[in-house]
């Protein structure tokens, strides 16, 4: 793969009050083969007011898959997802919803400009309190950056979806509609314990020089919140005795997940963005654009009954679906046919200029 | 409170090939007030051979509330249980299970000598994988020292059902029935994954200096277990940022519970105990006694279907109980009136010779 860098203007638009464009945005278009859709990241220079710790320079890092003169739709996953939603040629690795993006699914970059960004905090350099509502503002900046007056679709999952209400009740100008999977108007208390312990776990791990151990156990802990005991009742044998220790099934599973994670992601970043999740507090009411909100029934982070709460009270047009799913919190990367379907329905009829 | 220490012989009795009572059991009848039941601690030698390390020499602490004439009932409960189960006019201290243990309660020591242990293991100094099968044989090996032929019930929660279940399975003819609270034939995987993580935490605080940290932080996990999301959600607040950091609404609470915990348990006892419930595996077709199985339809550990599974298996006159209660795994503790109910039903009728 080889890059191509262009420089290309800061953009005229004025954004919102809170946010200011500064410096150039950093574009780099992908080299991309005859007859695939191009590819494209870049940097854009921000000057944002974080809820929780006052202006702030940031640096924003996007991805967008498709061509910039088709609809755009803003792609946002859970806090460990990141801008590369989905292998591209030019840009073949893996995405975090390969399942949802490409060529004939249903984001399909010959149709939309699939668009997605780093995580204020994702690279572990801003150590304050993130608001949901402080993404909300960094990705109206970017669309300034990027000269996209509207969005045809606001696709956010966990945390994205929390960050989703955020930019519909803010910035409700700006999206057509928001499809919000998995994520609410606010974090359940049980869930927020369980979130502050896997922060507990974090630093625990940092009292000792090798704080990885912390930040992989804090992901096992959120990996057993994300997924259902009826799946790890068909995954995962008995416990047994090794050596003079007992081994329960799913540690070698658990033990994988951790050092994958640990490798990948800075214990900053993870406390930061599991805190963020914590701070989600919006009043639906707020919000008048159509919504889609998609839960799951066995979901042991986000209860059914706060999504259907969540639905009662929003404004606009909305749309509520209950998945029934062995995947629990997960199912928007595991249950591709159902996600699929309802992504399609909600883009359908939402074409936007771009 | 003044102790009166009395030296009992060594019962005649021979235990399971498996038990063998050595020593002089150390009986403790505690000063009584004129009219109050007798309460009774003493201490048992014995040596048993565990199911995953060999032959041991181990001391059984046990308690007895009630004359040793009348009925017995044995009772034991979570792993963090211990033999003092309610409080007497001789050791007031509080009990586990007040609510259920005193005059005029459903285990009234004027009618019962109700009789528990602490687990095996539970001093920190049994470094080595327990099974509840374990458990069951010294409490079978407390009886032959007590001279106990034969329980009228034995009432078990959590960990205590589990083992009141092996107690079912390997010593039939010592029961008339099993009350089995919150417990059940296997352990869930997903539920073995959540303990086997708060054993990580325990091993990550041992790392350092001072491994009450990570005992704490181990209870504290084991807490989100045992209550249900709807409790929460009535208790706690919705999370703030306080100075640079942001803290849930129910870390007050869990700051408490860790540090209780921490103050009175022995890390290697809440690991081997933690590990010991792990290695619950019985067949219920084993058992042939009747048994009462109750099971709480939000416990986040022992789901419902489990005890169903268990009910049907089991091969004696049983009853099934489903109780709702917002207290989850911990309803054995919170729901009073509905646990009395059942314990006095399953006791009715159940008289037997001490």
């Amino acid at each position: 793969m080889s890059l191509q860098i262009l420089s290309v203007p800061s953009p005229p638009r004025s954004g919102p009050a809170a946010a200011r464009v500064v410096g150039n945005a950093l574009d780099a278009a992908c080299a991309t083969r005859v007859g695939t859709p191009p590819v494209a990241r870049g940097e854009i220079d921000v000057v944002l007011d974080l809820r929780h710790a006052g202006r702030r320079a940031l640096t924003l890092r996007y991805e967008r898959f498709g061509d910039a003169t088709l609809p755009t739709v803003f792609v946002a996953g859970g806090i460990s997802a990141d801008r590369h939603v989905a292998a591209s040629a030019a840009l073949p690795g893996r995405g975090w919803w390969d399942a949802q993006c490409g060529d004939g699914k249903a984001l399909d970059p010959r149709r939309h400009s699939v668009l997605a960004f780093d995580w204020l905090g994702a690279d572990g350099c801003l150590d304050v309190p993130l608001d949901p509502a402080d993404q909300a503002d960094a990705i109206a900046a970017l669309l300034d950056a990027l000269r996209v007056e509207r969005l045809q679709a606001f696709i956010g999952c966990s945390y994205g979806a929390m960050v989703g209400l955020q930019f519909a009740a803010a910035h409700s100008d700006r999206l057509a509609r928001l499809v919000a999977i998995s994520g609410c108007h606010r974090s359940h208390p049980h869930a927020s314990a369980w979130r502050a312990l896997q922060r507990r776990a974090v630093a625990l791990g940092a009292l000792q020089c090798d704080d990885s151990h912390g930040l992989a156990l804090a992901r096992q802990l959120a990996i057993l919140s994300y997924r259902t005991p009826a799946e790890f009742d068909r995954r995962f044998e008995a416990a047994t005795v090794v050596g003079d220790r007992v081994r329960v099934g799913a540690e070698d599973y658990l033990d994988h997940c951790g050092a994958t994670f640990a490798n990948r992601f800075a214990p900053t970043a993870f406390v930061r963005l599991s805190e963020s999740i914590d701070l989600q507090a919006l009043n639906p009411e707020s919000i008048r654009v159509p919504v889609t909100v998609v839960a799951v029934a066995d979901d042991r982070l986000v209860p059914v009954s706060d999504a259907v709460e969540l639905a009662e009270r929003l404004r606009g047009d909305t749309r509520l679906h209950i998945l029934q799913s062995l995947y629990g919190h997960d199912a928007f990367l595991k249950e591709g046919p159902a996600i699929s379907a309802i992504l399609s329905e909600a883009l359908a009829g939402q074409e936007v200029a771009a």
